[in-house]
């Protein structure tokens, strides 16, 4: 079955926000075998919307449409939405008696008009209850299209893509088999890993598709197979995820797509049972807040100090003053006495120190724009190495993050 | 005029990666301008794209085109672009000795052919020079549309658009004047503002446009006015903006799009050269993160300590035995022992402390999950708060941030 993505919004056409919502929804179905055809985003203006439906009737199965579902008078989703359907809006008890509690009891308010016509739905689609918000989805079919709205807040539409959409789409439509597997690399370009595995990409089976999704200092490789028969396409993959393994071992640090960095190195310290702690200069905490998004991270996290001060180095994490001054604070030597000076407070086995300066102006330090030092402190001393990381400043923030993450992983795998 | 944005890539079909790149091309265009019809997303496969550069022929000015021109054999875009437009690729000398220095120079490796094909463009089309990567842009006109090709890789992107098609599209196209105000505000929810706002918004002349932007805690409120004369519509948003803060002016918290509210409070840190630091439990850094994402957060932001480990709360930022024994580790005394801790370390005018249980366990702590403690130290004393934030553990990260970043903000503007 074939499915087309709409968000509705003209926040999404002048840039001012990221359409996070479709890469949710598009996962969340692929998973279920759901092909999604395209992803679409429309102005909200009814005269786009009501042109965006007729051109989609009958060319997938599905249509999910994300935004215009709230209370004010710029979403016009839901009137249009009616129209298409020729159809009347009519008031949902069930909905109107959940916005109500919601309102009055949950946020102790009197309801307003605005709120109760949260509950006005087309009188012919069935309601997708929305028990975390106040708009509830609304799935509808026109003659070979479903067609279903749901409210741009991100929760909200996870949980009605989760609890509504999915058992709804699992119970009526048949699908084939759509799996993944990517392979995570580092540490080689797009090209000369093309180039190692070019024997072994020609004599890929045709039912499996590859595709390189590169990044800055890495390169994910994304198997896929569709077809109706599981066990075969997974063993498939499978076969050739081994034989690829046998060419780039040496530069593959996880498999999937769960596996980030991050959640590879929190899985390598709990197996071993370490420890680890981040002394962070320009990537600002950055590091600390990737380690502590993997849920459990406690476990092994011990703690990070920001030193974004030369007097935090100081006096925190007890850089000495002597090593600032010969070497300044963008220097290896400090990057060390500052992954010694977090392993020593926080009494991690591992520790990561990082200074660096990541612009745009060059500010008090010596160092180019770009110029980062990582060091590593292990239970048998310290290392460091610097890296430019170049510009922009996020570009910067974000290979250096990187970079520390996969030091940290090739040491705790060396033992 | 108007432009589509397209982007290719399965990558982006099956939600394994988030489109960033056309909210960046849609607000670069929009700022001078140009009116974004559509964002579209679709998949690597030949036919498809020849499919929606036929629909899109005539029906747009402009067609920004990102992925597909990596040097694997996944990417199709470049062939697909040659054969609609019934063109040969022929080497382009410039770029080859481009890639061969960046290769070659920089890299220090042999080229390789892969490399070389890089080199390869259309023999009619305008080669975009991309200083900063190996795949030039490509800039082709075929009857009334301009169709133009961009590498995937974000940062290539970025420097396309800014440094060759911005500045062309200025040069070549007459354009009117798109403005945009959005006032940010805080507290209360999108119904509420709509009510208070009714009767201000039913008197905006037809010329400006109104949309409500909710997000958990915040709702964005964005004026947009399109004509030819820039000097009417500035005068028409700015007298609007004036009242609407003769209304709401007690939920508003700055203005304007780069006015994130990290950039609002660093901005008023700088004005009144007040220091800060924060010391983070379930945040993990992310708070710190976020205040030095501002370029010249160095003047204000001083450091943290991220002390996810008790011991780490008691060695380091000193909270007392004690007051965890009693009151736990989320709790307000503790949230207010960090604080004051940080502050002290640090050397600050202002800390922020804050403990709490992201989820999804609840691990050792007796706290609920989404029960999040904040303090902010000043140089007056110290007060906290306790919120719930409610699951899942992304979104109380996110808004234990936010509310951090408001009290911070509150504060300041008291004085």
């Amino acid at each position: 079955m074939k499915a087309t993505i709409v968000t509705i919004g003209d926040e999404i056409l002048i840039g001012q926000i990221v359409d996070t919502n479709s890469a949710f929804i598009a996962k969340t179905l692929d998973k279920v075998g759901v092909e999604i055809h395209e992803i679409l985003s429309i102005s909200d203006s009814r005269e786009h919307i009501l042109a965006t439906f007729k051109k989609l009737q009958n060319q997938v199965d599905l249509v999910i449409i994300t935004g215009g579902l709230g209370p004010t008078k710029d979403d016009v989703t839901k009137k249009t939405f009616c129209d298409y359907f020729e159809d009347v809006l009519v008031v949902d008890e069930k909905v109107l008696a959940h916005v109500t509690e919601l309102i009055e009891g949950f946020y102790k308010r009197p309801i307003s008009q605005i709120n109760k016509d949260q509950a006005l739905v087309p009188s012919k689609c069935t309601v997708l209850p929305n028990t975390v918000g106040t708009a509830p989805g609304m799935w509808m079919k026109k003659e070979n299209t479903v067609f279903v709205s749901l409210p741009g807040v991100p929760y909200e539409m996870k949980y009605l893509v989760e609890n509504e959409i999915l058992p709804k789409v699992i119970k009526e439509y048949q699908r084939p088999f759509i799996l993944h597997k990517t392979v995570l690399t580092y540490g080689q370009g797009e090209s000369l890993v093309a180039e190692r595995i070019e024997a072994w990409e020609n004599n890929l089976p045709d039912f499996i598709k590859l595709a390189y999704l590169p990044n800055p200092g890495r390169v994910r490789l994304r198997l896929s197979a569709r077809g109706t028969d599981e066990a075969f396409l997974m063993k498939g993959i499978e076969d050739n995820v081994i034989s690829l393994t046998k060419i780039i071992g040496d530069i593959i640090v996880g498999y999937d797509d769960s596996e980030t960095l991050e959640f590879v190195v929190g899985q390598l310290l709990a197996k071993y049972k370490k420890t680890i702690a981040t002394a962070e200069s320009c990537t600002g905490g950055g590091l600390a807040a990737l380690l502590t998004s993997i849920p459990g991270s406690s476990a092994y996290f011990q703690g990070s100090v920001v030193s974004y001060a030369k007097a935090a180095k100081i006096d925190v994490l007890h850089v000495s003053e002597e090593t600032i001054r010969d070497y300044s604070v963008v220097s290896g030597q400090v990057a060390e006495e500052m992954a010694l000076g977090i392993q020593k407070i926080m009494h991690t086995d591992y520790a990561i120190g990082v200074t660096g300066n990541a612009g745009p102006s060059k500010d008090d330090t010596e160092a180019e724009i770009g110029a980062v030092f990582i060091a590593l402190a292990t239970p048998n001393g310290v290392t460091s190495e610097e890296f430019n990381f170049g510009q922009p400043r996020e570009k910067v923030i974000d290979r250096a993050i990187n970079k520390a993450l996969e030091m940290i992983q090739k040491e705790i795998l060396k033992n």
